[in-house]
């Protein structure tokens, strides 16, 4: 946690905040905050700054913040992912929301095993709290906007076209002949498939909605390592 | 699993292998194989190719193998990293062997907790282990060699200087005034620090060694993001 994210509920005046749970037990055990200390803070959808610690109990800190910075910018990016194995899952949300993506798609496909639909880290809850360990992480305040899509072909056909049209738009394919481009820094759509990879007719469904397959050389990655390989590779300006 | 790793002791002859163990758990529970398939092998520090089973009990495979296709480039990297926490050091590991990184230094620095280097993940078992997985991910066959150097100061005067000689040398630092260079694609030694960073005592020594500290915006990191965006970033035309 390089910074504390604040939420509306948090406020008890504009420029006070009460904190506990998981934050408050970062600030105790990690930090080992005393009252008087200045920690990093941001308000979820706003601005970043300082907060100092003007009251500290075993069950809340209390919190006068200065809010004056911007957050990092976001990503030009919307990502299409396959859904993760649930063990992958958390740790992939949490590292889309480090880097900075704000526009994040989970959908099928066809070697996303069913069982994966299931985990309850899918629930809003559990989402929401992954993507603010990433914010923490990187500091940053502006929360990704998740949007799961459990049938491949509707979302395909529907409403992929509206997502690319304008955009340049890649399907991460360790088949495909062209390599991925460098430092596009412009408005992109990525979609990565699952462990094996899309299979060849979904390769052609997303190549119909506009989508260029390309590959990323010889070594085949994980999931939660070709996203900030391909981000990196196309947004080298934007990191 | 994406290539069975063949070790010399696995060889019963110079076109013949039997795997047992992991890699044949994986053949049997996840590719589900029969006897007469095909599937991707490579010899360690050797060629890639196909083994076909030949003969396949519930205790071993035998393949016959055809090794005739080179592991792709390693990656002209010798990436230095503070001893990171144990429950991501093995993730690490995997990670960078599957990168392509091949020249890894584990080394001390004022935040790595001294229990870190008690875990059982830095055996040499453990550690060839978790490079055979990264490789077996990313289909190489060049095992990277590990050193560890659990004394900060005698390895940044005595041996750092000596493999910085003649290669661009960074430390990826967040408060660093130079952005990290992009496509560099020429024989590099990058320093990572633990979480929270290399001291500024740290950072000015390896700076005297002849590093280079360079930060990577405004986002924080974990180690096993920042390395593949950052070996990314560095060899675009080498992954």
């Amino acid at each position: 946690m390089n910074l504390a994210l604040l939420f509306d509920e948090d406020f008890i005046a504009p420029d006070r905040a009460i904190l506990s749970g998981r934050r408050l037990a970062h600030l105790h055990s990690v930090i080992k905050v005393v009252a008087g200390d200045t920690v990093p803070v941001g308000r979820e959808g706003g601005q970043m700054g300082t907060g100092v610690v003007v009251r500290l109990t075993d069950t809340e800190a209390e919190l006068q913040v200065t809010l004056d910075q911007p957050p990092p910018a976001p990503l030009p990016l919307t990502l299409v992912l396959a859904m993760p194995r649930p063990k992958m899952f958390r740790r992939i949300l949490q590292t889309c929301a480090a880097l900075g993506v704000k526009d994040l798609w989970l959908i099928n496909s066809y070697k996303v095993e069913k069982s994966f639909w299931q985990t309850p880290w899918l629930s809003d809850q559990q989402v929401r709290e992954n993507l603010t360990l990433g914010l923490e992480q990187s500091k940053d305040t502006l929360m990704p906007r998740v949007q799961i899509r459990k049938l491949f072909k509707p979302f395909v056909e529907d409403e992929l076209p509206s997502l690319v049209a304008g955009r340049k738009a890649l399907v991460a394919h360790p088949g495909a002949s062209t390599p991925c481009p460098t430092h596009l820094n412009q408005p992109t759509v990525l979609c990565i498939g699952p462990e094996g990879g899309f299979t060849d007719y979904e390769v052609g469904k997303l190549e119909d909605a506009g989508c260029q397959g390309v590959h990323l050389g010889p070594r085949i990655l994980r999931v939660e390592t070709a996203v900030p390989v391909l981000v990196s590779r196309l947004f080298d300006a934007c990191l």
